[in-house]
């Protein structure tokens, strides 16, 4: 994939440092790189600025070095922890960019739905494969997800994070796990009020969100699935929908 | 340190499982073994029913054996993490009982101030180090603290957690994190309305710990400390102030 080295990313936004609000990293300043575009359209995506095309005048394509001086300068030339997510950020040239703040001394982790798979994810620090469950209204391939954890060699730290807004995505999660029981589990409460792309303020449903979160415990600490953690989006709870925050 | 072994612990609370809410464990499926009585008295101790002599009646001396059967009645049997706290759990003889679970396939995590150093600290999975900053008008011991460092001899992971209320307090944790480069920081936001014994149902500032915890971010990032997570309390924010949930 060297072809991909030269190539330009697509980016809907690049913001921080602030903490990151989900799974294996949480609560660790982070600069984040969101990708513009996915192949997948999750009925709840919350990236959709990211995703629907719609979208894409605010994309920037942008040349590694670019994306790159963009990150520096936000974390003040201070190594730091950099998320690439999207969107699918596996569809994008990200190698290089890895490459580069490697020498620098940043890491990198990339969150993806598992659906592409990258030589390059064997170079990342962190591996978040986040499978989407039935109420997505997508289906999983688990072939091309099996790809994904082929590709990265066991070399990131590599974890499953799973959306869960019912019994059937929980059934989904269960499986997954058990597909897969090298890795580390993270189960997330869906956020049903997700924010519209155009509205930093819409309304957000955090009774109905925490309600989710205590229905996941209840579960899984019914069910003695002891090796799940189960955490919340935090900058949901911190601030809302509202972006680049 | 035999002598501790055949000698009883004196309990406050076994409960769960619940997710432990705080620091590295975060999220994880959890039973808790609250040891009752402290060698401190933070100004704002969320946990005075395992601190205070008033509550002491409502301690149990328990044998290794009573608390180990109460432990695996919870969990159903199934191993899980056993966190240990207090009060201070070190001046209890937990080193039976982290033996006897282990054999059975159990993990355990301590968290205490480090004032008081064990031996069956290196027998540990987990090691979290509560160093108090100046706002618990307690002072800090950092010979103790270096020998709890000492006699776990690298063998847990063990972090650094650090409650930070103001500005003095979040410099004791940047001179704490400086002087301990090797282990992980977290830091939690205070909760200025910590639980008065008697009531579960007090009220609880969550607007002011999330204040708190914008402003802990918001430092944190501007000062490019970027290798400290940053955490509130989720059961806090999940269940306020109640106790055993
Ligand atoms: S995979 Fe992620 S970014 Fe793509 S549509 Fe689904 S939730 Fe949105
Ligand atoms: S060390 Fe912990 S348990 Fe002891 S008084 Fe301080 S906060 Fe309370």
């Amino acid at each position: 994939m060297t072809s991909d080295r030269s190539a330009e990313i697509r980016v809907s936004e690049i913001f921080g440092p602030t903490i990151q609000g989900e799974g294996v990293l949480i609560g660790l300043p982070t600069v984040f790189v969101r990708t513009g575009g996915c192949d997948y359209r999750c009925s709840w995506c919350d990236s959709l600025h990211a995703v629907d095309s719609r979208y894409r005048d605010e994309w920037k394509a942008m040349s590694t070095e670019d994306v790159w001086q963009e990150v520096v300068r936000l974390s003040g030339g201070e190594p730091l922890m950099v998320s690439l997510s999207g969107g699918n950020p596996a569809i994008q040239p990200l190698g290089e960019l890895i490459d580069r703040g490697h020498r620098q001394g940043y890491r990198f982790a990339l969150e993806t739905q598992g659906s592409v798979a990258r030589d390059w994810f064997a170079d990342l620090d962190v591996l978040v494969l986040s499978p989407k469950p039935p109420s997505s209204a997508m289906e999983t391939d688990w072939q091309a997800f099996d790809a994904c954890l082929r590709v990265s060699e066991g070399r990131p730290q590599t974890v499953l994070k799973i959306v869960v807004f019912d019994e059937a995505d929980y059934a989904y999660a269960r499986a997954a796990a058990a597909r897969y029981p090298q890795l580390p589990v993270y189960l997330q409460p869906g956020n049903h009020t997700p924010p519209p792309p155009d509205d930093d303020d819409a309304a957000i449903d955090i009774d109905g969100i925490m309600e989710r979160m205590l229905w996941l415990v209840a579960k899984v600490t019914e069910d003695r699935w002891f090796e799940a953690r189960v955490l919340p989006q935090l900058h949901v709870l911190l601030w809302g929908n509202k972006r680049g925050v």
